[in-house]
């Protein structure tokens, strides 16, 4: 942990964790309903009856403060998927996308907008929201490489992370194509376990 | 045409092509910058010098202005690619995206957002955003399946659009793995072509 963050860590130790949630979800559901631009620390004050000045005091910057509620819920969609060959991790991880997408859909367009519109949260982003979701996928497939199912220097290895993840972003632009919560399982079977030499 | 898009026509009518131009080159300026809730009328007359009453006359709201203002540059970024093979068409239609996208990554996000914020949007925006590109896509691999070169029942072909135009919403917030502009036709050649059973 570095100096920083010890500090604010210092800082934050006066606010109860249950409070510190409640003003993440408080941050994530303004985020969710009206992108990046909806979140201001009064709008946040105000729904969490916290005082303007104890946000600031905290987490000193809008930046910051959004920051550190996506940090927090830095639960990996896909972590921990690990059934013991690469067809069932990425139907795990297919199913768990779809599980996870309807509540999440919003929060993951108004990141993607705000790291666009906004520089300086692009770092922050990338480490708490994108970098451990790929992370995750990657373990999958060095998994699947290190059993034998797959050559490593298959080129399509580094495509798996950003693909499926593509797709989960652009399935609910195409609904009239994939009308049901199984394009994903499709694209599995259809595209990256046949790419990677594997049965499915 | 239908009778509404005829009578909208006449209406604006009095408004030179070019000053048309200009009001949904403002439209789509804001778009970028600041996302959907960011256009209003109000920020649209002042940019433009055009009265806000003229605005609303011409096109009614601002969702009527917004999908004008899209369908007007519904120049898909794909259309018209026909080299002769499937393999020179994905190459294509990658270095056509990699052209593209500095300037309309920006678009795109505030499109997919104001998607999923504003479900009044969701019909005109999918028929003149997204459809086109899918539509284009679609007619490459079509083309590829009439000359033989790839299986009409390969269940690939429903997901090259996909995740093409995925990879593409996907590769900004992937810019450690992909740093270079290269990333798409790489995508191509590792993964598409090879599932459709075609020499790259």
């Amino acid at each position: 942990m570095s100096t920083q963050a010890a500090t604010a860590a210092a800082r934050r130790s006066k606010i109860t964790p249950e409070r510190e949630a409640e003003l993440y979800e408080a941050v994530l559901r303004l985020l969710r309903e009206g992108g990046y631009d909806a979140v201001t620390m009064e709008g946040v004050a105000a729904r969490t009856k916290c005082g303007k000045a104890t946000l600031y005091r905290q987490w000193g910057t809008k930046p910051g403060l959004v920051t550190a509620a996506l940090a927090a819920r830095r639960c990996a969609v896909f972590r921990g998927i690990d059934t013991g060959t690469l067809a069932g991790d990425l139907h795990e991880a297919a199913r768990m996308a779809s599980t996870r997408h309807a509540g999440d859909t919003e929060l993951m367009e108004a990141v993607a907008q705000a790291y666009l519109q906004h520089p300086d949260l692009r770092t922050a982003l990338r480490e708490t929201v994108i970098a451990p979701e790929v992370a995750a996928i990657d373990a999958v497939v060095q998994r699947a490489v290190d059993r034998g199912e797959v050559a490593a220097d298959n080129p399509a290895v580094a495509f798996v992370a950003p693909s499926l993840m593509g797709l989960l972003r652009i399935e609910r632009l195409l609904e009239d194509r994939f009308p049901d919560a199984s394009a994903t399982r499709a694209f599995v079977d259809a595209v990256l376990l046949p790419v990677l030499r594997v049965d499915g």
